[in-house]
């Protein structure tokens, strides 16, 4: 494991990726990007693991690309190769076979305020801002843009990437960027509320309602019909999805194999 | 028409169902999903009918599916077949050529929550409340995350579907699932503001439109403004339109003929 | 030009049309269209300029189609010309290479409210109100249906819709349709804001960033990232976006070439 991301385990499956290059404001360099897609994709191949929650050290949670690296290299093929990095790290956390809740306690900005965006849940100080700051630099937020979009109304994406301006933590929770805005010394309270209340789920459940969400959204209606009622009959099937509903019947707690 | 369904119609043409299965909580058993079928296949069929209010009886609005029913068969193909007819019954709410406008006094939850969500226009009483909780059953609300993220903020949906919590009826006006949240004694007010407004309208043009609403919305930008347009084009050529302009031009109110 | 709509340019390259027909609350009578086709036709050919304010004269912002002149021609081939000619001035918006701000200071109605929701930013006096309220005269808003689907709740979107209700700029504001609700005082401030904002950034990077936004939101999040990824790639090779890099390398402000 590199020292760019620490990692630490629970006995709960509960994962913690720790953003660790505060002198550099945790900048998504290669060598951080390969870090995070290493500890990815482990992950997703541990059945184990129930939720993921990626937090950050130092002042800010992640100031996005490294800006002087890209400066010392001004070649197309160097670019393509970094954004498709990035972009793959990013579509991993929406593939990821378990949730991962992003807890934001300083500045995200550029591609860190994306990792906010493309992180299934978040929970942010109201320390945090966010900003798509790569205009300031004459970078739009191309690949940024993308999960913005997909979380915030279409004029909020619009202006935050046009302007660079930051916004704070109460608007981003209000447009939809983050689920929850709470006072600094409540951050991990509420982060672990989110966990207590994921790894308390059987975690097939769990599994196949992530990946069925980003799956029937890019649907039409009608599809996304067939494709959650398929998912369902199959969910309901799970040893977990019997007991709890036989629970139900018999008006007691269920309790888990997973 | 079965007792557990209630329906009412008034001269205006406003047909009011109402869930009445109270003790069930007005569970969407297998006979409650044909009777809200049969209901809706025959208001489709009826010109004469103008909007749909769906209402309910007792103390929750609607509980989603029967677990104890669930519970009692547990074979793929009879999970297949009960999801397959709740997602016809939903999609009949979407393909119904008038708008139906859910009357939301108690607990919508699970494919209870999915009805609201899947409803054209809502109205909430504060003391109605929203979860998608078969999560907490180990059965992941799939078909009812189909409306809600149709509906509500990515981020915001994912952490009901995970959760499996509450919201209370302010929150979930502010997110976009309901349109209003009401003390309980003007719930009824405000479902007759909107059904009153609706019925004063030409029925040609809430029919077009709000077919043209469901169909333009899964399209790119330019295709949707095609179909917009030919729609508009084609609306104009209505008698009632006619009139309307008609009505416009001369300063008077319009005299319609629906 | 005509003096349907006015158009002044500032030394930066600020474009403003000014919606010039207040005895007929700037209706989009197919001239008016026209002279708004022409200037956007203009302005897409002109590499100088960098920004566009939408504005009007009187007491409204813009009513929309003139019912007048639709009701003096009830022939079919009119409206599908009419509303063909709308759509596309419309979508002549979304595909103009710079930022267009809709200066919202008064009322806008059925195409003039998709006037605002399809411009890239817009910014409403308190003063100003909305409505989708062709539905009152006969005629469902549906060309207007697309942009606001595209900015606004689905159900907040449906029952604009189906009342023709208005809403004020504070409930536009929550609901997305505009990005500011500010006293009519503070009007031009905050539209001098966007406008100073986006001067200040490179026209390339802009430029490439509004038209990749538009067309990476109709695709699915893996076909989203491939093409942002690219875009970005080919941004940071502009002249400004190496400039921008090398400035932050050497912590001082960048000096732009456009």
């Amino acid at each position: 494991m590199s020292d760019l991301l620490l990692q630490t385990r629970d006995a709960r499956g509960v994962v913690t990726l720790t953003l660790n290059d505060a002198p550099r404001f945790n900048a998504l360099g290669s060598a951080m990007l390969q870090a995070l897609q290493d500890a990815l994709d482990e992950i997703a191949q541990d059945a184990s693991v129930r939720v993921v929650v990626l937090a950050a050290n130092g002042k800010a949670f992640c100031a996005g690309h490294n800006l002087k690296d890209m400066a010392a290299q001004p070649q197309l093929a160097y670019y393509q190769t970094l954004f498709a990095q990035c972009s793959r790290m990013m579509l991993s956390i929406a593939k990821l076979p378990v949730p991962v809740i992003a807890r934001v306690h300083g500045m995200a900005t550029a591609a860190g305020c994306q990792l906010v965006a493309q992180c299934d849940l978040a929970v942010a100080s109201t320390q945090a801002s966010f900003a798509t700051s790569g205009i300031n630099y004459g970078l739009f937020c191309a690949t940024p843009s993308v999960p913005l979009v997909r979380n915030v109304p279409f004029k909020q994406a619009m202006e935050m990437l046009l302007t660079g301006d930051f916004i704070d933590a109460a608007t981003a929770q209000a447009q939809g960027l983050v689920n929850r805005a709470v006072a600094p010394e409540a951050l991990d309270i509420h982060v672990e509320q989110l966990v207590q209340s994921i790894v308390q789920k059987p975690a097939t459940a769990v599994r196949m309602g992530k990946a069925l969400l980003y799956r029937q959204r890019e649907m039409g209606l009608e599809a996304a019909y067939v494709l959650a009622g398929e998912t369902m009959a199959c969910n309901m099937m799970d040893a977990d999805a019997q007991e709890g509903a036989q629970a139900f019947a018999q008006k007691r707690s269920p309790s888990w194999r997973s």
